[in-house]
């Protein structure tokens, strides 16, 4: 296998590291593709990490840790002495510094901040202040801003003296402002290209621009950025002054990072991103964590099982059939579940409207619960020649499929009223529902007719 | 309850549409909220919806659209003349227009192209070409390129000339061009806007700037803008001539709407997004399609329980913890296939490391395994007073979480070498493989301690 008898990224960073010297390092970081910096960083040993970050300047670090995921940016920058993490998170953009250090521990955070420049440092605790999935949490700080009395010369110069400060700027979009910061017009970079340099900036703007509202969530922004062509927009407080920017790129990677961490949760993987690469401990307790609420809401529902033991013992060809009616009940229902979870982030439907979606559901799922009742129960007759067998299982699979649709279909929005993600709602409390329901229905039904299932 | 009291968006949306008239209906759409307009539109009967489109003018009707999540903006133009969904698309940027087709059957898009204008229609096709998660795929071909002679004021002219025309692009960036069209360099707008007029664009460029070959696929395009702080990067085919222009943005939103489509899948939706708005027969088929492949797999599952039911009426109570055992392998082997799925998105693991997947996940899943088994067999034999019900219940239990998460976690990685979405397995296939384990190992222990579990 040639993946074995070629050197690995990670194998050449580690022996370059062991040589000492910086020149060969940052050469050979820089030859590398995209990808594989993250996977090589992934696979070194922890300490080689830390080393090799406080080796690069750190302009270099920084760009690293961009191309990291940003829980493993956290982490290493967790790794490195406050002063050079400091020292890199200085040269990111203020809405990433906020992002990285919000993912840290608290007091961890603070001795990083502690060792950055007292208005940087004030800059990351504003922006921190805000949710991080609203206007204000994904909005940059670094824009720029001109009175409403001035021209566009006035502009353009500014621009050629601080081309060297603005160049980390994202410079789509001026802003202009009255007295107090109060946002008066939006300039395009573009419209100060093509007017003529003496006009005021007040003949050339967009004036009362479109705006988001710092505490405006994500679905919002998104649905900002789907109705209007912008690449960002202006961020302003409850009184109309000047915040910040959200860019459209920075709202739709909010959105990508949320379905991730939906899928993540879906999954039953908590507390964030989980690599390989990350301690054995941690993977095992936090893994372990999820496992273990699992394991006690999995006996709830075997606990009705428990109660029926009499009736499953003179049945006993109805323990073959009752992990698949509570299986395809949670199967049911975690459609339903996706469906809700779409539309409410998508808004198309609201979190108060129970009986829409009970209506949608009950329909599907009364004739999606009768064809696939009809085939199990089908088998379970034409398998054991038992016509009451047949009934038990075709109804117990009728009827949790139904009751598991509209229970998938509206807890979502129970949850989302609750102030809770929705799609917490995928993993053990659905299914424990929908087998607590499945097991009941068919050892509840064989227990009433269980003179006839045994006669017969 | 309010909600009822009040007239609903849709309602006041028909009433508008029964009056007759643009001008009410113009004015109410601009009005509403964003996010109320995909809820009003996806509750408007369909004919009233489709009348809706047609009366508006087309650059109205494209933002419409645009407001809409994809899967309902393909639905409405599907649904209307095709000379109006022409006029429509011929609104939309390039890419949006490629998108929005390719969610259409073939016989339907094929009708709209032929009332595009031959050069719309064309470049539609050559987008169309490209598969959709590719570079080529996201790019658009609205861009500005200019020859390597030219100088700075040789554009800005042009920009002032076709103003109108241009303000529909976003341009960032303009790009350079030897004969050929071969990509020679990159100018910033704002570097445009900084260096003097009579410069020739050559010294100001950037030259042979990074670029994104066409056929790249997203998780590249996503690595090469989490690496470089740009807006859009330059399209290349594999002789280096420009293609299109992909934006961060658009990179951004490919890779959200993958990470949905992945929870959709992982939650048994398939067949694209499905909005309660849809017509109930579609969402009714869909939905049984992937449970009619799920009541096969189970079945499967169950059949192992068959083999055994001799076993299990000798020892009723194994019954009561055979779904906790097999819920809680489908678990445990979720999180680990949760966990490559990312690692794969982002690059952390290749697809062919079986073996480093299987050696970390091994000590987890063994760790976790032996835990969760002591625990669930402790019960068993609290409960049932059965030392060998509690060594078999425990043993199942932990050999079924080992067996789980190695399944789990390399499952993705052979679909991903089969070119298939890894996050496919998420749903039933790996249930079924961990059920039929969990099963297996419980009834087959038990079966062989038969003895000992009877007399004791």
């Amino acid at each position: 296998m040639p993946a074995e008898t070629r050197e690995e990224s990670w194998e050449r960073l580690e022996a370059l590291l062991a040589e000492g010297g910086t020149d060969g390092l940052r050469a050979y970081l820089g030859a590398l593709p995209p990808g594989e910096v993250a996977r090589a960083l992934s696979r070194m040993a922890g300490e080689d990490r830390d080393r090799l970050l406080a080796l690069l300047p750190p302009p270099q670090a920084a760009e690293l840790l961009g191309a990291l995921p940003p829980a493993q940016a956290a982490e290493l920058l967790g790794a490195v002495p406050p002063d050079l993490a400091a020292a890199v998170l200085g040269c990111l953009p203020s809405d990433g510094r906020a992002d990285l250090l919000g993912e840290l521990d608290a007091g961890r955070a603070e001795a990083i901040l502690a060792h950055l420049a007292p208005d940087v440092a004030a800059g990351v605790r504003r922006l921190a202040a805000y949710p991080p999935d609203t206007a204000g949490g994904l909005m940059s700080t670094e824009y720029l801003a001109y009175p409403v009395t001035v021209r566009l010369e006035d502009i353009i110069a500014d621009l050629r003296g601080h081309a060297e400060q603005y160049s980390r700027y994202q410079v789509q979009y001026v802003y202009v402002t009255t007295p107090g910061d109060t946002l008066a017009g939006v300039l395009r970079l573009r419209d100060l290209l093509l007017s003529p340099p003496e006009a005021p900036v007040a003949s050339v703007m967009v004036a009362d621009p479109l705006r988001l509202r710092a505490d405006a969530p994500l679905d919002e922004v998104a649905r900002f950025f789907d109705r209007h062509p912008f690449f960002g927009a202006p961020v302003t407080d409850r009184e109309g002054r000047l915040l910040g920017v959200v860019f459209r790129a920075d709202a739709e990677e909010a959105v990508g990072e949320r379905a991730e961490r939906r899928f993540l949760l879906a999954s039953g993987v908590l507390g964030g991103e989980e690599f390989r690469s990350m301690p054995w401990r941690l993977r095992q307790r936090r893994r372990l964590a999820w496992l273990g609420v699992s394991l006690a809401l999995n006996l709830v529902a075997a606990g009705v099982v428990g109660l029926y033991q009499d009736t499953l013992a003179s049945v006993i060809a109805l323990a073959v059939f009752l992990p698949v009616i509570s299986g395809m009940g949670g199967n049911a229902g975690n459609q339903a579940l996706a469906v809700s979870v779409r539309e409410l982030a998508l808004g198309l439907i609201r979190p108060d409207e129970f009986r829409w979606v009970l209506v949608k559901e009950a329909g599907v799922g009364a004739a999606n619960g009768l064809l696939l009742g009809a085939a199990l129960g089908g088998l379970a007759l034409a398998w054991s020649g038992n016509p009451y067998l047949g009934l038990i299982v075709g109804a117990a699979m009728a009827l949790s499929s139904l009751v598991a649709v509209c229970l998938g279909g509206t807890l979502p929005l129970a949850l989302t009223r609750l102030g809770l993600d929705p799609a917490i709602a995928a993993g053990p409390i659905l299914t424990t529902l929908t087998d607590a329901c499945g097991f009941f229905f068919a050892l509840a039904l064989a227990s009433g007719l269980l003179r006839q299932l045994v006669l017969s």
